[in-house]
């Protein structure tokens, strides 16, 4: 099963998709795309960690994330998130095509629960900044590739799941 | 019964949130928590209170929520709307989770219709601004909260509402 | 049939739109209001039209789109899109509540399946500039009014269509 969580900033994503995984039996597969850039990024981890409590095997991967869903094999497994991991691979100026493709195919042929959480950031005035407009199309072409193969898509609407695929 | 009112900018909110405070009987309440800091914004506000017509008793309150809620004990009543209340809340440095921690209580207690309207400001691209992205959060756990204890949340698309907790 | 497609920037719209519109029998009428500003857009419609394939009669009308319904009378047409319309209008500072007005008299009228696509750009933070803010306003109001003679509205998630108003 591979279910997409979407949602604007705040909407309680992470914490549906954490409840879904949860339905299944641990340990779970947390992959962290976040990168820990300064003391203050890495307290929110620290804290985020220490928030979804015991039973998770955390794997930090800014990058390879389809290694990390290879590591987390047998597990049920919940990915936090796909607007980090764009950003990371966009900051780099790696291949988002053959990236995308990579990711599309090892879902295909994942068996384990899988839960990707995106940031929706697509629905306000067109950026002046022409990186963060390759950004919101780069993020909407992700998620409707994702979208595409998932069992379950979800939009989170203040903390509460709206099923928009199943 | 206690709901929650989302939407864009210009997506029929506060036309729909009246409509719903209309199925009981007046007179309602109306609290503003808009400030008119200029003349346009005090043609604005007189112009909204001619447009919700006879039956309206309307309360200026842009900061004591909970208090303007008090005095509109045994009507049903529109807050129009959170994100202003919010606004000013952060402009005026108050502690935003006590102020929160209070409305929630007094809305588990209240018995009255109550509808309360807020801006959805979250799916767009991350704000530059510092001060626009503590806001977006802030205004994302509030809904949160406010739906958690909702009987009903609605999102509103081009004027329509689309039910999202009932 | 009137259809109203709204969603995010690579939201999936168009591609959507196209579907509905190719369930009837061809040829099809497409309504494109862009403007080939420059060379980069004048090759990005030409790869558009590509994409369409056989069987569409493309009108190019960036203004008089109420002029653009009336040549195709007769046939399905595709509007992509009321965003693009919109800016022209307000960059040519036309009167916008008199276009609007020709536009829902105009679809009040027809009896042609006619699928118009608009961009949801209403759900970030208030943007600084005044423009915006106005272009935001006049958007929301645009797709309210066309709602509200449509017989269905869309909502594109993801690339998955959410029926608003059915």
């Amino acid at each position: 099963m591979i279910e997409l969580v979407l949602g604007g900033v705040r909407s309680g994503k992470s914490r549906y998709a954490e409840s879904v995984v949860k339905t299944t039996p641990g340990p779970w597969g947390y992959i962290a795309t976040g990168r820990a850039w300064d003391e203050e990024m890495r307290h929110r981890i620290a804290r985020h960690r220490a928030d979804r409590g015991e039973g998770w095997i955390t794997i930090e991967e800014p990058l390879d994330l389809v290694g990390a869903l290879q590591k987390a094999k047998g597990h049920p497994v919940l990915v936090d998130c796909l607007t980090l991991w764009l950003t990371n691979l966009l900051m780099e100026e790696r291949d988002i095509a053959s990236e995308k493709a990579r990711l599309l195919e090892m879902l295909s042929q994942r068996v384990d629960l899988t839960v990707l959480v995106g940031n929706e950031v697509g629905l306000g005035i067109v950026p002046e900044n022409a990186l963060a407009r390759r950004f919101r199309d780069e993020s909407g072409l992700l998620h409707q590739a994702v979208a595409s193969v998932a069992d379950r898509v979800t939009l989170c609407v203040a903390g509460l799941p709206v099923v928009v695929k199943q």
